[in-house]
């Protein structure tokens, strides 16, 4: 069996961080299956999916961690093509990854306590974001 | 419902990227599968699988930064072991990961109009690399 | 149809990989799937799931590029939030991701020859971690 949802997020722009976790969970909640994987997907190639202990310490410092290794002031080629600005949120981007799956079980999702599920903004202007999560299983 | 097929793509050493999109998008145009998960699998311990705006720009920029974060010229434990060139391709593979779940749903796949799933290779030669495109869905 | 099942792995702290291939490839061979994907998911914050060529010194190569990255002794504000010490398992965990997804068929992974599974500790001090493995096939 297959659900999918899709929901939008409104975001500040570069290193802006929400906790998406229990809006994958409503969507186990509402829908009538048990078991399987969820995967949550982010729309577009300037912005990411992963887990992380969600207070501000943590996201702060994996955004430093980011700034350092793709500075947003930096010079990059993609700004030649368009005249963009962001060649630093789309190489932040491909490495983090848009998309994750994670298990569920008896209608609960495998993370740890303090592991949740975020979408992190690296587009340097605010976005409505669309996030896909869908469901399969049984 | 799983449908598997396997693909072959030539690829010219460190830093080639090849655009997937359209040979997943065809992977699922041509089953019987409407809306499922699409895993798109590169075997092999040396090359990734994620997605990009597709353009030389952004390409050469995720690749700067690939270099700055394990040069390719720098001394691997690696290579001690086998004589082999190639540390930087291990580290760069281990960490952008050789596997990236996409949903689809009415037979189309969710991803932006500027974001292509694409196989970056990081070995130090040519391959010829094997791509697993995998559906699960209804 | 869905299996899932539990692992639980003791790790020595930060950089302590363990090859999970022969767990994975005994979950899919005990299962009564032939064909599908298994995700494989770390429950916590501060480890990793990844492949890579599994010798000692690709490990280490690997560990040594994200010290540089986000160094074990370097300032984390999460430090200042609970008196931490793992702000650098933190940041690397989120950057790595959580989660693998590969598929199989005829009962067997799709991996390369030299192309491991791994858990990857990532936290400052010992754990016994949690793995889920859960096939979706038929």
């Amino acid at each position: 069996m297959i659900v999918t949802s899709r929901h939008t997020i409104a975001t500040r722009g570069q290193g802006d961080a929400h906790d998406l976790t229990a809006l994958v969970g409503d969507a186990i909640a509402q829908s009538s299956i048990t078991s399987g994987l969820v995967t949550v997907f982010v729309v577009g190639s300037t912005a990411a999916i992963t887990t992380i202990e969600f207070e501000s310490g943590a996201v702060a410092d994996l955004n430093r961690m980011l700034e350092n290794l793709a500075p947003r002031d930096a010079e990059y080629r993609h700004h030649l093509r368009w005249g963009d600005d962001n060649g630093s949120s789309h190489v932040r981007a491909a490495l983090l990854g848009p998309s994750l799956t994670v298990p569920f079980a008896g209608k609960t999702l495998t993370l740890g306590q303090w592991q949740q599920i975020i979408i992190l903004e690296l587009d340097t202007r605010p976005r409505r974001r669309e996030i896909v999560v869908q469901l399969v299983g049984e």
